[in-house]
């Protein structure tokens, strides 16, 4: 009896030009393009193993070990019906291949990185459970054109496709069909760029994501302004600094639209605040880290960005990595030594500040206030991964 | 020998549609018209003592009894010049007054509330120097003319040569003739109208008002959305809620103007934070104690507005005041008892919450982080006082 499965890992993606606002609802459709970078899969990543059975009752999926519901017309649900709807047009051109589109599924999914890490996980995990099913499927589908379908499951996880820097254009049919994932630039034309996250505790739930951004788009005075006129620039501007690896015009867009994202959040009735003070603390010191850069004459070292939540994404060129976190650990210290992936610390990392900086511009915090580092680079998009790396065992079931 | 003196005192303001940005620096002419409430003179107030005498060398101003450089070409300087002007032209008209504006002035300044309480005292200041000059030299101008020199001093303090409701239309032509404050309703229209200031500590020194206007104007690209489209109409409908006492759209345009000032400061490069993890707090709180009365079949009940800086000022009907104190009590407590002006509790004031309020929206604070609470209410405009009242003595000099 033949198994048929198959699993993949797909990657986190962090915006620099953030998604906020959806003009449908249903479909997912934005009311603005955006564009990420997405994270190395070696360091943070969701695995899905996909298996098709002719003897499953009714599809089934579990997060974490956990089963999940996979409610009618929901999301999983949707991504699952249009992943089977594609297998049924490869089948009935093909009538030799097993009719895998009439079989349920069973689905388990793990994230490497604990929930309460505060990253998001619905991109990387909805990218996965799609290039999963895609590999099961053995679909003839481009990334763009799983976007589509990933879109469907969580808006952010259509960027989860594509390795690089990756827009989400934003279409404009009304059937959703324009609005997917491209590839702006693949991760080797600029593996510089390195990502240090910082994980923040937050003692107060935040607004979803979700919830947060239709109230913008029904409340906000702003939105409009920056959805019709500042995103469309800014998407040609940044666009064009990945292609001439113009890290300065990069890293300007970035927090931009990092504070503009924020700034339409608290604009809306009533409002949304992400960031709390440890947030601005972070911020007050990659604009200080800046500022003594260009005053000697250099150019921006580093980019602060963050989503819906308080945690801090520091992009920089690898060569300023070492400075940086050792600017965060000067202010910030850990309960556990720096986990250095890429070898920059010796023996062990410690806090400092660059020459000149001026130490004032925020206060030192207690160790808990950023929980964790995380140091990451730009990565590689869904991988599919051999059998041995599957996440059902032989029953169907998750593996314990 | 003739002794030429005159004191005033002059209000505090807190605007509800938010001053951010000029237009011309020099004239301090706004990009946008604002709108306040002036607060009761009898809690806040500058008072301000001006003497003219032919025996003095050069004009001289002590504030809080230290002495101040008055800078050529600068704020104070101009104030008084035009009011010398302004003299003149009375002087000229009519020979047998004494020529006081050929003479030098002593100023003598003082607030009645800390400076360490964060609250803007250049409003109240400038306001009480041009009154107190105003009445020593017996002008015959009316506040709105008296505005334009305020105005020069310090933007915000033309709404302060009024009382109740005022605004300060941003006026067209360049020589900033028409930028002055009017009326929008006198004290005695709407008395009923409270505000309870509460005084947040800051470990983090903020951007100057001054500077960080002009760096919005230069950098956001949300701000000029706000001036031309948001900003006229809130004007016209904050004016008519006010006419027609219509607390419900009084409270909620002050909100959304309160955020969308600190959105347009965050839209900033670099960005310009205010508020705190203090203040987020507070709009929590004020959000949670207006959803528990709308969802009852009420109004809203109170409206927060935050100037840059992190106090909370918030407005509301007087008989609201009692359970609004009880609620920041119930969250911040203080070192002190509360002080209270108005008589709302008889055996000292404790922290409670209304009935069906959900207590999870913020977490209980230290002592300390509201440093400080102040019940005031609207109030009327410069007032001019007895001789008594004088801060110069007899020789010229401030009391002791």
């Amino acid at each position: 009896m033949a198994v048929y499965q198959a699993t993949a890992s797909a990657p986190v993606n962090i915006a620099c030009i953030k998604y906020w606002g959806k003009r449908d609802t249903k479909l997912i459709l934005p009311t603005n393009s955006s564009l990420s970078v997405t994270l190395d899969q070696d360091h943070l990543r969701s695995t899905t193993t996909s298996r098709a059975d002719s003897s499953f009752e009714k599809d089934r999926l579990w997060l974490n070990g956990v089963e999940e519901e996979i409610k009618e017309g929901g999301r999983l649900a949707t991504c699952i019906r249009e992943l089977k709807r594609l297998r049924k047009e490869v089948e009935e051109k093909d009538s030799s291949l097993p009719k895998l589109s009439s079989y349920a599924v069973h689905i388990s999914s793990r994230n490497n990185f604990p929930t309460a890490a505060g990253l998001a996980s619905s991109a990387s995990g909805f990218a996965a459970l799609v290039a999963s099913l895609a590999a099961l499927y053995q679909l003839p589908a481009s990334p763009s054109q799983l976007s589509l379908i990933a879109r469907q499951g969580s808006g952010s996880a259509c960027r989860s496709l594509f390795g690089g820097f990756v827009a989400w254009e934003m279409g404009s049919k009304s059937d959703g069909s324009d609005s997917l994932a491209v590839e702006i630039a693949p991760r080797e034309h600029w593996p510089d760029i390195h990502a240090l996250i910082c994980v923040v505790s937050d003692d107060k739930k935040g607004t979803s994501s979700t919830s947060g951004m239709q109230r913008t788009v029904e409340t906000s005075t702003l939105l409009q302004h920056r959805i019709k006129y500042v995103v469309p620039e800014r998407m040609k501007a940044i666009s064009a600094a990945i292609r001439a690896r113009d890290f300065e015009a990069f890293a300007r867009i970035t927090m931009q639209d990092s504070n503009q994202f924020h700034a339409v959040a608290l604009d809306t009735d009533p409002p949304i605040f992400y960031m709390n003070d440890v947030s601005r603390a972070i911020i007050a010191l990659i604009v200080e880290y800046n500022r003594v850069s260009v005053a000697a004459g250099g150019k921006l070292k580093a980019a602060y960005t963050y989503d819906a939540g308080p945690n801090a994404v520091i992009y920089a060129p690898k060569e300023n990595l070492k400075e940086i976190v050792e600017l965060i650990l000067n202010y910030f210290p850990q309960a556990e030594p720096f986990k250095d992936p890429f070898g920059l610390f010796g023996a062990g990392a410690q806090g400092k500040l660059v020459e000149g900086f001026n130490a004032a511009v925020a206060k030192p915090f207690g160790v808990g206030a950023v929980k964790n580092l995380i140091h990451t680079r730009v990565g590689d998009g869904p991988r599919v991964l051999a059998p041995e790396e599957a996440l059902l065992g032989p029953d169907g079931l998750p593996k314990a």
